[in-house]
């Protein structure tokens, strides 16, 4: 039992296949962090209050949510700083928002790669 | 002059400070790409359907729509496609929509990569 649990926030899609897409990306995330695991804004399933329920429920103390988004918008200024507040005095534990992965210089460098492979450059 | 024009798709957002972002992710794309630019989908300006009247004015026959989103929901298996359809017919010429970068391999080690710093790991 960690006391700390990540977890990794995608917005959710009413398609399925978008969570399967996901689920690969996230994969050797889940793999090089312990205690880690996916959790959807809206739309999909695991929910965010799902598994911030289940982490409280097996006695974590402390949640990360580390949003896999490109950007920051409405979502993750307005509705999920929302959503945390409310579910950190429901469970009683510390919940921390941290930056999307957009932000990091690292992500434009790897889409340039990915853009210039989908073109045969 | 191109013939060949290659748009980056990104959703757009409300928040402006949602498009910097998104900005600053295209830039290496941009720089290494020629005749390349930012289009949203909604939301945000440059629109999609602003470029791709910009690029028929300019005499471009072909554009190449390679979405900057992490995986394929609704937005790009139907609304996307049924714009381009609408844009290609209206502007008679050809528009090939790519896989978002979220299919490419690469980004999930990237995204890993990411999150362990954030993490401290």
């Amino acid at each position: 039992m960690h006391s700390h649990r990540v977890l990794l926030l995608a917005h959710g899609s009413s398609d399925p296949r978008w969570c399967e897409t996901f689920e690969k990306l996230a994969s050797p995330s889940l793999a090089a962090i312990p205690d880690a695991a996916i959790a959807y804004m809206e739309l999909s399933e695991p929910s965010l209050d799902a598994e911030v329920a289940r982490a409280a429920s097996e006695g974590v103390h402390k949640v990360t949510v580390l949003p896999l988004f490109l950007a920051a918008g409405r979502h993750l200024r307005q509705d999920v700083p929302a959503m945390l507040d409310k579910l950190s005095e429901e469970h009683g534990l510390s919940i921390e928002l941290a930056t999307p992965i957009g932000e990091h210089p690292l992500l434009g460098d790897a889409i340039r790669h990915i853009v210039e492979e989908r073109l045969g450059a």
